[in-house]
């Protein structure tokens, strides 16, 4: 009875404890309301689907990443959902397949994973996001930019700053002015991933090489990014990113990592990343896709609350609690609750308003401060 | 790429669209604003734990109705959790084991079964409820049975029910006044479930036939009860029974079932059962319990709100939909969003503000209803 390892959670797996599941609650509101405000209807997938049908909207591979398991009702295997992006894509070609697009819609759950990563060994975490479904124009990337700084805003980040990026560069720039072969562009987009000069012009790309040093503060790297390109392949891009950025760069600091892929397999023509001061690691990222299995248009973010929630937790405010001695006035609580004061009723004569956490007590002329 | 059943969901799992997801969201935030208004702390335990660390607080035998899988990582069998008390028990034994008592925590989230059963097919629920740790007594089962009721009052349940039970009782009577041998109380028990007062007789329980007619309004059953107990075994129990009556009569209709032990096999003296009209089943129960492991004293409640969604999600208020057109003032939709405006931006001057569910459309000087 008293081995503490009976108790253990698994790796990468905890509970949130009051104050910081309060954090949690109080982030997820304000990323919902935000969401709500903007006219993004919230649906609600199941945790757990058919294993094939997942894959078949996230192109097959990822559902690797999801624990698996047989259904004893179907003998068919499940999967329990590691990304909520590819249910609302399904549920967008399915049970809203009529809706009139564009179609707003967001969502918020928990999902996990089979293994955690180096930057984060999580292996359940709370997803939020949205899609703007039918419409991967710069009005809905823009709209897009905006509502994720405004969720973040709302759930009080501070400092945000987005990077932004083009994930199709390499092809862009391949189809064009610098041509390359099949297999090259998969050793260009590699070896402009890591960054790597020396390998990269062995890998037969020496034109890509201005990329690498293409990325920083928005309109320096835009204006670097416009000079590699003479044949003005990118000049689309290069407006549609400048329009972009005029929407929200009064409210975030941007920048831009044209050639970054990481994390925007699945992404078209444009992809972000969301940072925040004093949050480990990115908090969300989105882009413009394509619904795997109906090839519709969409746009979208997903943000990822748990670094911010560990970042304000410590600070989280419980809000006033107020104690009821045994003896008190049966009407006075539920006027004292609808003027936001929280109750906490003595059981018994015994119970102590200060070690039970609350900051004031009730006496006949009301709330005293403990 | 067209076959249907690609994209059908498991038995029992299914999506929430918009007008459903609305509903649920609202009732359950409207759940834990109350929860939290009475002192409850939330806390988040993870969607999975070792099955043996869940199987110790459930007494070994509930996990077989979860879905269970390995852990690539650990290599030890995980389980879905199927109910969220447990995940709260073990909190409680754990994290907030120097927790003052009485310790006041809440939660919400899904959960999951392997298999749904001939009342309700669902594989996955919505569970929200309350514990108070560190007490059974007759003012925190008291205290429990308001705020079950304060929290589907808020949820717009309407005309709520609750019908009591004593999980104990046949054990009480059979220790006292009416003596049956171990293996005679499992078939006395299992004959009351039933209601068969024949097979009631055959097992030597005759004593205990007025119990099956003991069952009703609250106050006629508690005097029926009272007379078939001439010996007064059954005193403390019915005086807790009317003291927890007298809190709540005002606010619910209130019966009691004396002898009914269905979905109370872990409760101690005291049990709940929640109805609402207009919603098919039980919306909730709770009752007096002891945490598996620890064996500390608890009163606790869960709902399950899915059937409340159901009854009232075709009348979900989705709010006031303002369309912008594509030449607004920039300035007016951040106003207008203050004022409780959802917003719906035009992408293109092609939007039809009608068929995006629009309800207004803004002008210059103002929404104007369409």
């Amino acid at each position: 009875m008293t081995d503490p390892t009976q108790d253990l959670l698994p790796e990468g797996l905890e509970d949130r404890l009051p104050q910081s599941a309060a954090a949690a609650a109080r982030i997820q509101r304000a990323m919902l309301d935000t969401l709500h405000a903007y006219g993004y209807d919230r649906v609600r997938p199941p945790l757990i689907e058919f294993e094939q049908s997942m894959a078949r909207r996230m192109e097959g591979v990822r559902t690797r990443g999801c624990f698996r398991f047989v259904d004893p009702k179907s003998l068919r295997t499940l999967a329990l959902r590691a990304d909520m992006t590819v249910q609302v894509g399904r549920i967008a070609a399915t049970g809203l397949a009529d809706a009139p697009r564009p179609l707003r819609l967001c969502y918020a759950g928990q999902v996990a994973r089979i293994a955690g990563d180096m930057l984060d060994p999580r292996r359940e975490y709370q997803q939020i996001g949205a899609e703007l479904i039918g419409s991967d124009t710069v009005a809905a990337a823009s709209e897009m930019v905006e509502l994720a700084i405004a969720a973040l805003e709302a759930a009080g980040a501070q400092g945000i700053s987005v990077d932004f990026t083009l994930p199709d560069l390499v092809d862009t720039l391949a189809d064009g002015p610098f041509p390359l072969a099949p297999q090259q562009r998969v050793a260009v987009r590699r070896e402009l991933d890591a960054k790597d000069a020396g390998a990269l012009v062995e890998a037969g790309g020496e034109a890509f090489l201005p990329l690498i040093h293409a990325a920083g503060e928005f309109e320096e790297a835009a204006g670097k990014l416009s000079s590699i390109d003479g044949a003005g392949v990118l000049n689309t891009r290069i407006s549609a990113l400048r329009q972009i950025a005029e929407r929200v760069d009064s409210r975030a600091r941007l920048t831009l990592d044209p050639s970054e892929r990481h994390g925007f397999e699945y992404q078209s023509w444009f992809g972000f990343t969301l940072y925040a001061d004093g949050v480990r690691g990115a908090l969300g990222r989105g882009g413009t896709y394509c619904i795997g299995g109906s090839d519709e248009a969409a746009t979208g973010f997903s943000l990822y609350p748990d670094g911010l929630v560990e970042a304000v937790k410590a600070g989280e405010d419980m809000g006033r609690r107020l104690f009821l001695p045994v003896d008190h006035d049966p009407a006075a609580p539920a006027r004292m609750r609808a003027e936001g004061w929280r109750t906490v009723a003595a059981l018994s004569a015994a119970d102590d308003p200060a070690a039970l956490g609350c900051t004031h007590t009730l006496e006949n002329d009301g709330p005293r401060p403990l």
